[in-house]
């Protein structure tokens, strides 16, 4: 079987050649790096990847994650690939140096991390969970909390989690349960006793590590033990599972989640404070809980899009060599010789599809990337990055998917094997429209944050697809699909409009529809973009793959011939509303 | 957790109310039954699936299925919960009375399979390719091969498989290496000596009957020892796991499958002839093999889709039950009452799609079935069976696939572990669109066999379609879908007529999306049809779901809202056909 994770040629082009990666080098804070830096550091992740997160691919599948005497033990190769991850320095590739990180540009360290989640999904779900837990410390915490509690996870000794959800909330954060009682102040700041349940907690309970931190959205009593309703209430919470003093702190796993896929990253439901309480300490102010989450979501959110868009690659790479390889089946009479299959229209079909949604999502989700290292200097990068988090979530997680499920159809029953790394990659990918905000969560983000609401994104978007637009009209090869795009981005926005008009509870029924409407003309707009470089750097010797750059191009006209009519379809359900807010729950 | 299997007030409404079953109570070979037995029967289906079938779902898919010394061992619960299926004499419902069988019509007895698919697929698959195997024997088998290999299946003392595929021989029948050697002739008929490699052989083993009877395809060596080329060369052997004379045959599991769900039903390598050559008898003619796998291939392929919509509409219900009782979010402020998730538009499009794709497969699976009762007699029903066949494969095991994906995510992260239900049937039907020819192959059976060539089945397609039209025309509330299936039998045919203008190669470069449009444009019209008679019944007391019939109204509904648009998508790619053919495989 191949063991192609991800082309570095293809990111390369992506990197350099679509997106300038190599300008972000004129930016004061990465003065310090090269593109010599930032290509030892692709090879680095390429590496490792391929040595230590591949090798226990099927094994963190098929090692069934125990719980005993209040211990959760995880395989022990998977421990010991992150344990490599982290003395290579890889924790902190994205972190900046005065945070005692390698200072790489989240465009460059997203692309490093595309490798591990292709290579092993449930392995790297930690280090993206650790990432994005000091990563929030830094930004709102304390300089006491940020030594205490982000250096170690920056320097990949310890590991971190975020304790959103709890049994009776999951998405309606609302509704959270879990109470901190004040306790007091220390040099680490004000000082909790946290007690609640949390669920769905990834990597909250493991042998990986010496210690565990806990991020814990929790809500502070008032003096009457009444909690305050509503999100506003919520406050964020360090809550390590080892305390400064080396005690354990009173955290209990009360339970393992046994999932479809991604089945090496441990899931647990945790009992904070069956004793006396955990000790936790307050991040920033009161009350700023869910703001500060939500601050700190863009990142986490590509990191899904990413994850999925690399399961989706490498079921893809997956699925040509297999395809290239098999042969059955003839083109012309009986008696010609079988051929390979990808030489059949239905196999290339499925290629094609394949290539369009898993190399679109990584483009997407590398666009994003290049986004957030912009967003600070650039109001516009940030506005178009607002708006497009809930598509480059959910894209990358709903048609990555597809080509998961499209790698297993080239397989034929093989692929429904366990025998074949398709069969894993598909039920790994399954989580990624489920979890960091349900697919009809992102709809309902985008449509009543970002289309309802004034928005600036829109305006910038609208900019960036015309120029688009506009070089592509100066190549006889792509002028038609310009039209094509310019039609359905009026198309798009006509909707939107409408939306606008109609009542909140309206527009939302159909929020979901929406996101896949303006999802597809991103990818859409992203291909096209992606096929006026590939037409520009035709000439260039683009490694292996020689057909690099025009397979670019037949992959964005395939995207415009077979997916870009959905657009009408699912703008036209906009119309048909009514069917749904009226139907009654009896008829179901 | 809900035991909702299926709703028995749902299949009266289809068969009775719908499909006029009790019509076919008019025809002879009908006379012995009555709507009493019918109902018998289906009583019966519904309670042995619900106290053998269902207790055993988990275990199913849980336990590995062993191979030692040459034996393969299943979940003696499965094993169990069949033995109870062929005491009652349910292997024998669809057989007529001369066989030994209940003479049940197809129709009734497809509906009550639908009740052991949705409780355990699995273990339902042994006595589905049993039927299949004893069907295909009782047609095309002399009186001593029925007696002797038919009639214990009918019984239910032994089962049967189908062995086509080898490992270089999937989908190409016409590349089967098996080779049978004329052995002599006895009362059984031509005896062979059979030595070949068969690959995805469900139920090729087991332990569950003391005998098991497999049918092969195998080639006859000319006398200088070449094979016939093609498939014109393939003829059908009865080669039984115990020889009539007690013997063991010469036939070796040479290993099992472990396959990401359908996990209960075994699926076996099976080596024929490592000793001297397993004994086999020719069924009828030399060559004569593939036609009668495909005269047989009706039922088969209707079963597959029964069993697709079957597991789909159980996760239809877990869904809506789950939806119904789990209480989160709020319709209005943040003050008021969180509400069950059913309240939520974004849950509601979802079940409704699940209701269309569930409720849509089963409609059509048994609009096929009834098609099946009356093949003999009406050429219409034969003609437009043929042209449905591909659909009534695929649409079920694609699209009730799909309300499976969108049962877990209605359950969110609960969907995703393996204590809901709905995970389960996800992997389990993630099989459908593979095996019994692959979503791939049947569009290629649907353009190149009934679209490209002249065939009887579209004119009657279209007075059926036109008859529903007619009937929605004068229905107030249902006239304005009248329009818009109208309009897309319009376009369909339009693409239709066009194929037939490009040459072959062209034509098939889009089959699959034209079986999809295909298939979206029958399942409306179907869904009009039940609309039309759910109006007509609405004055009906319809059981515990006193909405069953204003429910149709409103799934009838939201598939032309949110479905049909597809079509036009569908179609449109077809004239985009030119980038697939051109695509080279260096740009993969």
């Amino acid at each position: 079987m191949a063991t192609t994770i991800l082309r570095r040629e293809d990111v390369d082009f992506l990197l350099y050649d679509w997106l300038a990666a190599d300008r972000l080098l004129t930016q004061p804070r990465y003065c310090a790096h090269s593109r010599e830096t930032f290509d030892g550091f692709l090879d680095l992740c390429a590496d490792l990847a391929r040595d230590a997160f591949l090798p226990c691919f099927k094994a963190s599948d098929e090692f069934e994650i125990k719980l005993a005497d209040g211990e959760v033990t995880v395989l022990p190769q998977l421990a010991e690939a992150l344990k490599q991850y982290a003395e290579l320095g890889l924790s902190a590739a994205s972190f900046p140096e005065e945070r005692g990180g390698a200072g790489l540009p989240f465009l460059i360290s997203t692309a490093g991390l595309a490798w591990f989640a292709a290579a092993n999904f449930s392995a790297t779900a930690y280090a993206l969970l650790t990432a994005a837990n000091a990563r929030l410390i830094a930004a709102f915490g304390s300089d006491e909390q940020v030594s205490t509690f982000a250096l170690p996870q920056i320097e990949g000794r310890w590991f971190g989690t975020m304790c959103l959800s709890e049994p009776q909330a999951g998405s309606s954060l609302a509704d959270v349960l879990t109470k901190a009682w004040p306790d007091g102040r220390d040099y680490l700041g004000d000082r909790y006793r946290l007690n609640g349940n949390k669920m769905w907690i990834s990597g909250g309970a493991h042998d990986i590590t010496e210690n565990i931190v806990h991020l814990v959205l929790a809500k502070i009593p008032a003096s009457d033990g009444t909690l305050p309703q509503g999100s506003t209430g919520l406050s964020l919470f360090i809550v390590p599972a080892v305390l400064p003093s080396g005690e354990r702190n009173d955290i209990a796993v009360a339970g393992l989640n046994h999932k479809m896929g991604n089945r090496g990253t441990a899931n647990c439901l945790l009992n904070f404070g069956e004793r006396d309480g955990a000790v936790g300490w307050r991040i920033g102010k009161e009350g700023d809980g869910l703001r500060q989450m939500f601050m700190m979501m863009n990142e986490a959110r590509i990191s899904v899009g990413l994850c999925a868009a690399a399961i989706a690659t490498r079921g893809y790479y997956l699925a040509v060599d297999y395809a290239k390889g098999r042969v059955q089946g003839r083109l012309g009479n009986a008696g010609s010789a079988p051929v390979p299959i990808i030489e059949h229209a239905d196999v290339k079909a499925m290629l094609l599809a394949q290539k369009c949604y898993a190399e679109g999502s990584l483009a997407l989700c590398f666009y994003g990337a290049a986004l957030v290292d912009r967003e600070h200097e650039d109001p516009d990068s940030a506005a178009l990055l607002a708006l497009l988090i809930p598509v480059i979530k959910t894209w990358p997680s709903e048609f990555g998917l597809k080509a998961n499920d499209l790698a297993i159809q080239v397989h034929g029953g093989y692929g429904y094997t366990r025998d074949f790394d398709v069969e894993q990659l598909y039920r790994d990918n399954r989580l990624n429209p489920i979890h960091e905000g349900t697919t009809g969560i992102q709809g309902i983000d985008l449509v009543a944050r970002k289309i309802l609401r004034p928005a600036k994104g829109w305006s910038v978007l609208k900019e960036r697809i015309h120029r688009t637009i506009d070089a592509a009209r100066a190549n006889p090869d792509l002028q038609d699909l310009a039209g094509h795009l310019s039609g359905g981005l009026d198309d798009v926005e006509r909707v939107k409009d409408a939306m606008k008009d109609m009542d909140e509870k309206e527009a939302l029924a159909n929020a979901t529809s929406f996101l896949f409407a303006f999802g597809h003309l991103v990818v859409g707009w992203l291909w096209l973009d992606l096929a006026v470089t590939a037409c520009e750097r035709a000439d260039l010797a683009l490694g292996e793959h020689d057909d690099l750059a025009p397979g670019k191009v037949v992959a964005c006209k395939y995207f415009y011939a077979y997916e870009m009519p959905r657009v009408a379809a699912w703008l036209s359900c906009i119309t048909g509303r009514e069917c749904i807010l009226e139907a009654p729950t009896s008829v179901f």
